[in-house]
């Protein structure tokens, strides 16, 4: 079928290419004009800015947004609305905040357009190995795009888990899931980096014997392995640690609800440590040592 | 090759059928008769007590130990040290604390005992699949004995870690990162079976589609989509969890090597909470929250 993509970033553009593997004809659009470009070369319908592109979609129009959260979501959805028509479809296959995805839902529905949002994983594996998708919506809408999510997804990674917004909530937790198994993962290997007892374990050695049937063998793993292949003690990085977003709003999720969520919300607190150079809390609790028991501290 | 197996329960029987598989020859022993019967039917040889099964082996003995770590493995092995030879060898099989496997290696070496330790992953997964082996000890018993650890291993899930201990070492801190893995899946599951914005969530069907192509695949989410298939909600179940050591003496070691392991460290703690049915840390809060602002508490 047909559809058009906004955004060629790494997620869009990858998935451009996929549905064009698949046999979907994609008109496509970014703010940057050497990308559109570069999909053209691949075969998509290239559009000069959004009205351009909304003049060349059939109706009901489908139209896959894939541009960073928040704002940027609201001011591409405001440019399209008014050349869009009733029944058209706007999918969200970015990590917008799932409450955001349900206002513009009801915004969108008082219109007639349809609004699905499509929480994604898989990274840039996905091109190759296909996407993982978490698809929320009305029902009908859902299922006219179907050929869509089924062309992007691996087998079996697609799924209409409930209406506008439980996309982005499932893959919100998902992404929160993801950052305590992350530091699960990065305290073992730092336990086994940091032995005295057993100095010069080889983390790469461990990490593929892991792969094999372990308790803990995983995807997450598996790139464990890749990165200790390349460099056996990641001595080349700095361990700093951004974040999307995704970690926040689970765990103001978990409170909202009333769900004791440590472990994730630790994980994201990990994740603030790792981008201090130092700690001011750590410089209280060194000041207040010393002034109780005369403890040494260190100078800045 | 020929080995003895001591202790037939859940792991040894089940290692034993699959050494039979490959073709080795096994010596059966267990404080249990009628399990030592089960085995000699399926082709092991019985052995009426731990002398019998020593009488029973060519030299240089191989004997795996596959016991409750702790003292059931001191007594084992004091019980057979006076019939042993030099050259032959025992391997610990069981999840005995690494430090543990040192002492014992030292001691037995200076008899010319050798002493492998085999961290085993894989659980009652393994007959099937094959174990994850993760093998310290010194490298020429290794050797001798690498025919009965590829056979109990999966493809690529048999390594020689370091020397006495460190197969022990690495198989905790694997159950360590399981700990925070298990947790985070928890947490990221409670949250949407809590949520009250989508309520009815199908985990089932969330917990499989994770398993295509999203970051958090894994063996451990594939048991949660078994699990979520027989039991929605798990209902049937309590939210009690034991533990059997090796995240105790994860986080021990991480304190020992001075390494921050938080999120280990609070899934264990999480554990110890889950066996409580009342916490009385929780009373004092609740009491002293009363006592200053005269904030209403539940009576017991």
């Amino acid at each position: 079928m047909q559809l058009a993509m906004i955004g060629l970033g790494r997620m869009g553009g990858n998935m451009v290419e996929r549905l064009m593997q698949h046999g979907h004809s994609v008109v496509a659009f970014d703010r940057d004009p050497a990308t559109v470009s570069k999909y053209q070369k691949l075969g998509a319908a290239p559009a000069k800015d959004l009205a351009d592109m909304v003049r060349q979609l059939e109706t009901p129009r489908v139209i896959w947004i894939m541009v960073p959260a928040g704002a940027p979501v609201d001011s591409t959805i405001d440019t399209l609305l008014p050349s869009l028509q009733k029944g058209d479809i706007l999918i969200d296959g970015g990590n917008s905040k799932f409450s955001d995805t349900m206002a513009r839902a009801q915004h969108l529905e008082t219109m007639g357009v349809h609004f699905i949002d499509s929480g994604t994983s898989g990274g840039i594996w996905g091109l190759a190995n296909g996407y993982c998708l978490m698809v929320g919506g009305e029902r009908e809408a859902v299922a006219h795009c179907e050929p869509i999510f089924t062309a992007l997804a691996q087998e079996g990674g697609y799924a209409h888990v409930g209406p506008a917004g439980a996309g982005h909530y499932v893959k919100m937790v998902h992404n929160g899931i993801e950052y305590a198994l992350l530091q699960g993962y990065a305290e073992g290997y730092e336990i086994l980096a940091a032995s005295k007892k057993f100095p010069g374990l080889d983390l790469h050695q461990i990490a593929e014997l892991w792969q094999h049937g372990s308790v803990v063998r995983s995807w997450l793993n598996e790139l464990a392995v890749d990165a200790f292949a390349k460099d056996p003690r990641l001595s080349a990085l700095k361990g700093y640690v951004a974040d999307s977003g995704e970690g926040r709003w689970t765990v103001q999720e978990a409170i909202d609800e009333d769900v004791p969520a440590p472990v994730i919300t630790l994980s994201l607190l990990m994740r603030l440590r790792s981008r201090q150079e130092d700690s001011f809390g750590a410089k209280v609790i060194a000041a207040l040592r010393n002034e109780f028991g005369g403890h040494a501290v260190k100078g800045s």
